[in-house]
């Protein structure tokens, strides 16, 4: 799917048709291109003079993200989050030729969907007009801020799951903290290389960047480092957390079998002292005493209580 | 909730209202804003010449510790242990403009209280003659000594815990754990951005600083790294010490398996023969012989004390 | 086994011997030679003139990636896949000498084979036409390619793991588990070690490689790091997964034991009380009544009940 | 506590108080200041005209090593081991200053209290002819033959330990290991920290050394290395062992459930059919035949041989 | 022990006695010193001018490897393969003064002992004829081989290791384990620092080596990376070995004490009935029906057929 959306030369926001756009009717022109069929791919190329073999470079999600500089045109390679089953990420191409500027990806990414919308609707003209540095600044943020509010979801999942994991765990947990750290990996190793990125945009001198949106990129720069921190921190007490529910499990674990050694030991002599005065013999101690019964049965009862007093004394009751 | 310390040009500490303040009547000026109100903020930025915004950076809890020189202003972010339910850290953030260093915090902080109630009561003009790069040490250093304190506090407490943790643990124990290792993670991560900024203070030649202050910052820089070192350490023996434990507790699991292992098994032929004994048959051997049950009953104690006799020569008692 | 593949200088591909083979007939020669033995190994040194003792390095499975410049000739080491039980790494040997490019190799590398044999079936000059930096290319690719796809496999492979473990594991899984950490290990190691040949061939300016070709490694080199970043992820995606599993597992073996201590406790008191009443006393309370027995049994049931709600009221049904 | 020795100007060893001590007097003078009171430290501050605060930096146990120049007097904190309940590191202040050389220390050092014995009562006058840098790498030298000393008699412990703990452990063996492992964690940080103090000293053209000294300070950053070197190796060596254990003790544990279960189940049913057989019934089946005992006697038998001959079978005895 | 080999101007090896020998009579001498007495080391060092206490460097078994320039010799340390009760690393020193090279050792190093014996029986003369640097590259090379001979022996036994661990695991196979960890901890640090030797003498112009040499010696470096490489990869593999076994080992327990709680649970109510049927009242329900008993044990059976089904239905059988 590709939609245009673009900024006349009197400033006002349009949205042309790709087939009908003249890339000199305006000052600024966004192109979004996402999970394009092959044709769509061809006439984009076509169009844009970009060869399909580079276009394809943005729809590989696992590229690894850059600043390319070729003759005609700079490639921009970005991580940005992908919501599927369980959150990681994915890759973004931006192409950044003369005033266009066109994103190209396989997955569906909210960030550039909500800055999209935004724009169509409400038609700002601000981020526009500044040039297509502040344009692609404003990408960038928008998914750097995708970033930070999952991050943010997170620290309150990871509160609700210490409170949850203190109180003992299930499987549901688990695959939730599974999903988590899965999260936290692709996360980690994404704003890493999207920071390189960030590196690069604000101390090089690229032609397509104002003082000012360097200045920007420097901003984006350190919100990155700042999510970066986090997700580390966030993977530490995650581990920390596994480390000791499991060591609670094994608390737990010993006392259910002290339990059922108690119990199997309490009870072992007195079972088998039922077990001798229930066997058939025509002769049985004290069988024919009538006191008898009593006698044995409050021999076992004191064998239950003496057991009862060693456990308690080593401190297993 | 705003509050301000000045000294006037005559050497004397003064606590006068935001919005009587006038600069120029006071030598060196420390504002305090503590989770301000949007209006406060507002109030406060006008006052000053910086904009919102940048004020707002110094109230994200999570911002990178750093310097930054903006045009008219010195912005360093520096992180502060936090008191919550857990001992963390938070940001702060510190605005130099001519005369005034302003501290802006979300969080709590009480290095930031200590010092300010110090000044307010005592009234001490050491601290303000010196030059608004003393009176950044003096913030800084007293928020490096909180990090101090604390951590020599877990020390202690790391102490105890050991001596506790040999004697078998439990679900206190665990969570104290968990909350010691989350505290030496977030302090070792703030710590070591912490000391990049001290790193910078001591060497960069900041106007706002003299040499003697860049001295205060190399002490600071080294009891910097000492924490480093320390919380390193600590959370190295933390380890260590949770794994002693986890092979401890193994060692107790095997013993109530072996208690089990051995009641069960010792009292397994015995127990049939009672139940041989039991059966209603009509003929049973030795059954109306008069020692029949003296023979089978010192045939299981035979049987009790061979068993016990196996378990003791093969260690398990 | 070694196999000759040329093209000639009106571009057309033949198949010389390499007995019949004049390297001064042909623009380029590309010669494979597949765990030789020892003549071939020998005849082959001297044709193409270069020490057996040099080749025989190419024949080391276990040799360094890197790139060598000797007097007349070039060596490059490359890491291929390797096709055995499980999937690990093998080193390939590429010489390349005037228009003799070599590639030497003591197991089977898949991607050479599939190059061969496209180019012995298809005849695509292309191939051939652009210099020998561009045959080089296009073997490097290839391997690169295969690293790529076992990859893309593997993620699929995790995925349904992820699924199996979740759901309990076997023997089978694990052995799994063993071979793809196995293959993750060797390929993040390889893959390093390609990634620095593959720096060297995109900067170093070698007589043999075009500005093309340079821009070729480029590629490649990029798409190396992307692999590289995907093995790096998958094995701390798999780590992750195995000490969830770990945790399932105990939680389990958890359920189980209680289970286990239910069953034994709740039965045991009954037990003691018919083995009571199987007493072959005279006299025992309760006998001769004939409500006796329902009295009795009424009791153990109320036990066993009291027992029942005592473990739901503590969570452990 | 402080003890003074110095060597006149005719090369007499002599052992002045501190209160007549005369700086002039004397060829070169080591101070020892051992957890002084606060009017020692101030009679000492004053006496060698260094400001207390100064040398309060050298009673801080924690101390970062470092070398630091001061306009008249070098100082210089190392770590030395520190013998308590376990064994850890302490920092050592040492200031030099015109002929005077000041080791200053809240804990008590060995290796200082060994070279002051050595020189009071030997008297040997080699130690202090060749000037203050040979001094201190005299005191150096000792310290690094402290750690050389406790790595070694940790290496025998270490393989008595791995004697025991292949036989089985107990709680006096895991205190141990905690102990070693607390160790070695304070002995690797402070051997890196020294040896960063020691590549400065030979390195860095201070006054106070001389080529020869600095000589024997680059064999002193040697045997360093090799000490950071032994004491990585034993905490590998460690964590090795203690994972093994960790194996072994889960095959006992793995062994006594076996046990368990054979029993368990081996008797389950010969135990089920003697209850049958003791059911009151009026009317059992054989109960009445006299070979009737004889017949279920036999069943049970073969039921629990043919128990045992399955678990032999899959291998569980 | 001290072993003298040499060549003479006129090329033939000789094997003077080190009393007789004199340095000027020879192109090259090899001195090999293992293991020395007192007397032999005073005699050695009277011998070849080089103080007894630099020679006692190269006999401490730990010291670091690497290359020392003194006045007039240079002195190597290089880590060689220890084959004791586990095999680990020993330190070599190699002297070299003028025309001689002395390799002095405390424990025994089989490379040195091949190469020796090889010299002393088939007398080459290559090794000796090409000068001292020759002669140092293939002492190093030796070692080296000895290195990979056992690395490649190693991955024999890991892989049979595999094996065996799959099918469960013993205390024989954890020594050999620990062993193995033990070994490539010991050469993971030596191959290393071996490197960081091989570096400068393949860099550096000592005039003891020629352009040939240097280039021997940077194979030799090649040789080592790729050793590092093997023993970081199989110390990987080893891990994950164990992390399965581990995991195996608990699926197994788990299966155990499934077989355990299954059988308890399965006899736990017909127990109790039959311990019913077997209290001595007068009065028994159905006890006088003579269908009673068959009523009975059919019920017995029914509930044991319910609870094998419901095992079976959770997957428990």
């Amino acid at each position: 799917m590709i939609t245009v959306i673009a900024i006349t030369k009197d400033n006002r926001i349009e949205e042309p048709k790709l087939d009908e756009l003249k890339f000199e009717d305006y000052k600024l022109i966004w192109i979004d291109c996402y999970d394009p069929k092959d044709e769509e791919l061809y006439k984009l190329s076509k169009k844009i003079n970009i060869p399909t073999m580079d276009l394809q470079i943005g729809l590989d999600e696992q590229e690894i993200p850059r600043v390319e500089e070729d003759e005609d045109f700079y490639l921009i390679i970005y991580k940005a989050p992908l919501f599927e089953e369980d959150i990681t990420t994915t890759s973004l191409g931006i192409f950044i030729k003369e005033n266009v500027l066109l994103t190209i990806h396989t997955d569906k990414i909210k960030a550039i969907g909500r800055l999209h919308k935004l724009i169509s609707t409400k038609k700002p003209t601000t981020i526009f007009e500044r040039g297509i540095g502040f344009l692609l600044y404003h990408i960038l943020n928008e998914i750097t801020r995708s970033y930070s509010r999952i991050l943010m979801n997170l620290e309150d999942e990871l509160e609700e799951l210490e409170d949850r994991l203190l109180e003992g765990y299930d499987r549901e947990v688990m695959e939730k903290i599974l999903g988590l750290r899965k999260t936290l990996v692709y996360f980690h190793k994404s704003l890493i290389a999207n920071r390189d990125v960030l590196v690069l945009l604000k101390r090089k001198y690229l032609p397509i960047t104002t003082k000012e949106d360097r200045e920007n990129f420097e901003d984006l720069y350190y919100d990155t480092l700042q999510l970066i921190d986090m997700s580390a921190t966030y993977r530490e007490v995650l581990t920390s957390m596994m480390d000791i529910t499991l060591s609670l499990e094994n608390i737990k674990m010993n006392q259910i079998m002290k339990i059922l050694t108690m119990v199997t030991t309490i009870f072992a002599v007195p079972m088998w002292i039922t077990g001798i005065y229930g066997m058939n013999f025509s002769y049985l101690p004290l069988a024919n005493n009538p006191e008898g019964f009593w006698l044995i049965l409050a021999l076992m009862v004191i064998i239950i209580m003496t057991f009862v007093y060693i456990f308690r004394r080593s401190g297993w009751l």
